[in-house]
C-alpha cells in the first residue's frame, strides 16, 4: 500500500505522522498494535459505522486488539454533552484503559467528539484519528483540537489533545456526498487563501481531480496538512500565527449559529466558503485587496459548487444586526472588539483585531442588499 | 493579614503559589486584579454561597471585577455530566473569556468540578483555588487534577489543569462540621504516613490544635501542601512516585462506590481512613511491616474520631467480592492486575503492582469477620 506522509514534530514526546493514500482503513489493526494498545473503542457515526465499521473491526481484530464501536447519529448535533456523556460511559465499559485506543472514525464531528472524550476519558487516552470526510481529512483531525458545542455557542467546550497518529484513506472519499465533498473542499482553497498563491493556482487548475479521486486528492490532501502541521507546531494554543486557520471562520460561524446548525441548510464548509468570499469582499472594501482578487476567490469556489453570498443561505441568513450578535459571541472575542482574519491579496492573509462593529455592519448591509 | 505560602515551581508558566492564612477570602479580588482578569465566575456550593459568597463577591467588585456566582447542590452527586454541563453553560452566559477567571469556592467537590470546567472551558481558561474544607486546603486544591464522576466510577473523567494560584482561609474551616473536619484530618495524616514518620509524631501531639483552629492548623496545611507539591512537581502525571498520594484510596474508592457516594453513610476521607486502616493491615499481614505500626495507624485516626474498619461503614460495606469487583473498576488498573500503596512501616509507603485477587479476597474476609 503506498502513501504520502506528513510528520508533525510537536515536542514532548508527542510528535507523530499523518499517513494519507487509498486504502488506509485496512490498515488501522497494524498500526494501532504497533502502538502498543491491547482494546480500541470506535467511535463514529451511524452512516460511516455502515460503511467502514466492521472493515475496521476486522482489522483490530485481525491484530489482536479487542474492540467495540459506538456510533453516534451523524450531524453536529452529536457534538453535545449528552453525547459527549454516552460516549464517555460507553468507553468505560469498553474498559478502555490508558495504555488503549479511542479511535475516531469519520468526519469532524466525530473526530472533535472522540477526541474530547479521549482527552477526558481517565483524564486522557490515546487517540487515532481516522477521518474519512475532506474536511476531517485537511483539517479537523490534524492540530489536536477536539471538543464539543454549547447551547451558546460551537466548540465552546474542549481541549487540545494531539492524536497518536492520523490515517487518511483518500479511498473513503469515494463514498461521500457531492456535497460534503464541496464543502471540505472549501477548507483546501482555504489554505491557498492563506498563505499559499501558487496552491490556490494549482487548485483552480486541479480541482476537478480532488473530486473525481485522482492522484491530485492525495497531492491536495498532503499539501493542506503538511500546510496546517507547520502551524500548528509553531503556535499550537493559538496564541498567534494558528488564528490564520480561521481565515472565513468568524463569517462562517456566525452563519452556522443563525441556522441552528442544520445541516440541511448550512454544514460547516458552506459556511466557511461564504466566510471566505466575505472575509476578501470585507478586505476589498477596506481597500486592503483589490475587488479583482475578491471576485476571483468567490468565481472560484462557485465554480466547485459552493455558496458565497449571504442570501444563498437556504431560509435567510438574518440581518446585520443578528450576524453580528452572533459574531460576539464567538470565542475570538476579546473585551467586545472583533478580530478578523483579512488578506492583502490571494495568499496574504493576516489577523486584524479591533474591527469595529459599524464598519462590520455597514459592510453586511451592502451585502444583504447586492 | 500574614499568612504562609508554599510555592509549586512547574515548569512551562504553570508555577503558582498556596497562600495559607486565616481570612484570605477576603484578599480574592486583589490578587484576581493582579492576575489581571476583568470578570470571574465564582463556582461554589449553596452552603458554602450562604457563608462566604458575598464576602467574595464583595472583594472581586471592590476590585473592579465583573463578577457571577454559580451555586451547585452541595456534595458528591454535583461532580455529574448534568452539573459541568450547566457550570459550563453559566460560565458562558457570565462571559467569562480566556484572560478571565474561574474561581472555586468550596470543597474538593466544587475544586474538581469549577477546575474541569475551567479546563475545558474554551479549551482552557485560567482558574483560582479557594478551598474551604480542610481535605481540600491539604488536597485536592493542590495538583491540578481536576474532574467528575462517571456512573461506571469516581473521577472517570477530567483533566490535569493546574490553578493559578491557591488560597486557604484557614479560618473557613471554622465553619465546617466536625465530621468533615475529621474527614480532612485522614488525608493530614496521610502525608505522615507515606513518607514523613516525624510529621506523623508530630500529628500525634498536636492534632487537636488543627481541630480548634490554633496555629498548628496553618502549619499542618503548609507541611501538607509543600509535600503534596513536591510530589507533584517531580510526577505532575501520575506516571510513578504521585501514585503513592493514593495510600488508602484503592480501598476507600472502593468503600464509596459500595455506598453509592452517598455521603450520609459515607464520605471520601472517612473512606479513606478506613483505607489507611486496611492498607497497613493488609501490608503486616504480607509481614511488610510489623502488626504493631498497623496498630498505631488505627488508633491515631480512632483518636480523631475516623472510622478504620470495614464493619464501621453505616449499613455495610458489602462481602469480599463485591469491595474486590469495587476495586477492579479503579483506574489504577493495569491489564486487570491490582496495585495498591502499601506500607514497610510508617512514613515508608510504596507501589505495590501486581497484587493478587485472592490474597486480597482472603484479607478482606478475615476483616469482615474480625
Ligand atoms: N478540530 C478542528 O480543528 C476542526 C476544524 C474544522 C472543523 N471542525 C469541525 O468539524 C465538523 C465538520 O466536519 P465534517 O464536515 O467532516 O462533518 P461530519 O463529521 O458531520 O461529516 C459530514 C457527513 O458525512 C458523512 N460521512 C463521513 N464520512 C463519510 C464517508 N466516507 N462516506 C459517506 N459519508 C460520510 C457523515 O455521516 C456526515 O453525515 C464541525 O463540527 C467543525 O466544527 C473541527
Ligand atoms: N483533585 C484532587 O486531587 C482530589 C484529591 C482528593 C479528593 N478529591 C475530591 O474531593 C472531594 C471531597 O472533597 P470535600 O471533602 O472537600 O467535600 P465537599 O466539597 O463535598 O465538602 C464537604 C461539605 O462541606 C461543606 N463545606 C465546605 N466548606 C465549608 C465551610 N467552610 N463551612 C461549612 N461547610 C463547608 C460543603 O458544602 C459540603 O457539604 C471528592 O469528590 C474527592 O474525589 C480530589
Amino acid at each position: 500500500m503506498s502513501h504520502l506522509s506528513v510528520h508533525v514534530p510537536l515536542d514532548g514526546g508527542r510528535a507523530y505522522d499523518i499517513l494519507i493514500g487509498r486504502g488506509l482503513v485496512d490498515a488501522v489493526g497494524a498500526q494501532a498494535a504497533a502502538l502498543g494498545a491491547k482494546a480500541a473503542g470506535i467511535v463514529t457515526d451511524e452512516t460511516v459505522a455502515a460503511l467502514y465499521g466492521e472493515r475496521i473491526r476486522a482489522s483490530l481484530e485481525q491484530a489482536g486488539l479487542r474492540c467495540g464501536i459506538i456510533a453516534v447519529p451523524p450531524g453536529e448535533a452529536s457534538k453535545s454533552y449528552a453525547c459527549y456523556a454516552a460516549v464517555c460511559d460507553r468507553l468505560l465499559e469498553l474498559r478502555i484503559e490508558r495504555g488503549d485506543l479511542v479511535v475516531a472514525l469519520g468526519g469532524g464531528v466525530v473526530g472533535d467528539l472522540a477526541g474530547f472524550a479521549a482527552a477526558t476519558l481517565r483524564r486522557g487516552v490515546r487517540f487515532l484519528q481516522v477521518p474519512t470526510t475532506l474536511l476531517a481529512q485537511v483539517d479537523s483531525s490534524v492540530g489536536g483540537k477536539t471538543g464539543i458545542n454549547s447551547p451558546h455557542g460551537k466548540n465552546l467546550i474542549g481541549a487540545f489533545h494531539q492524536p497518536r497518529l492520523v490515517l487518511a484513506d483518500t479511498a473513503a472519499l469515494d463514498t461521500l456526498v457531492e456535497r460534503e465533498m464541496r464543502a471540505g473542499y472549501a477548507e483546501v482553497a482555504k489554505y491557498g487563501l492563506i498563505a499559499d498563491p501558487g496552491f490556490f493556482d494549482w487548485c483552480e487548475a486541479n480541482w476537478r481531480g480532488i473530486f473525481s479521486g485522482g492522484p491530485e486528492r492525495d497531492e491536495a490532501v498532503a499539501i493542506c496538512c503538511r500546510a496546517k502541521a507547520g502551524v500548528v507546531v509553531r503556535d499550537e494554543r493559538e496564541d498567534g500565527e494558528r488564528a490564520l486557520l480561521n481565515l472565513g471562520h468568524t463569517f462562517g460561524h456566525a452563519l452556522e449559529r443563525l441556522t441552528h446548525y442544520e445541516s440541511a441548510r448550512l454544514v460547516h464548509g458552506e459556511g466557511v466558503a461564504i466566510g471566505l468570499a466575505l472575509a476578501f469582499r470585507f478586505s476589498a472594501r477596506l481597500g486592503l485587496c483589490s475587488g479583482q482578487e475578491a471576485g476571483r476567490v468567490a468565481n472560484h469556489l462557485a465554480m466547485a459548487g459552493l455558496p458565497t453570498r449571504l442570501q444563498d443561505v437556504p431560509g435567510g441568513s438574518g440581518d446585520a444586526e443578528s450576524i453580528l450578535d452572533a459574531m460576539a459571541q464567538d470565542k475570538k472575542v476579546r473585551d467586545g472588539a472583533l478580530t478578523f482574519i483579512l488578506a492583502r491579496g490571494i495568499g496574504q492573509s493576516f489577523i486584524a483585531p479591533g474591527i469595529g462593529r459599524d464598519d462590520v455592519r455597514a459592510f453586511l448591509q451592502d451585502e444583504l442588499r447586492g
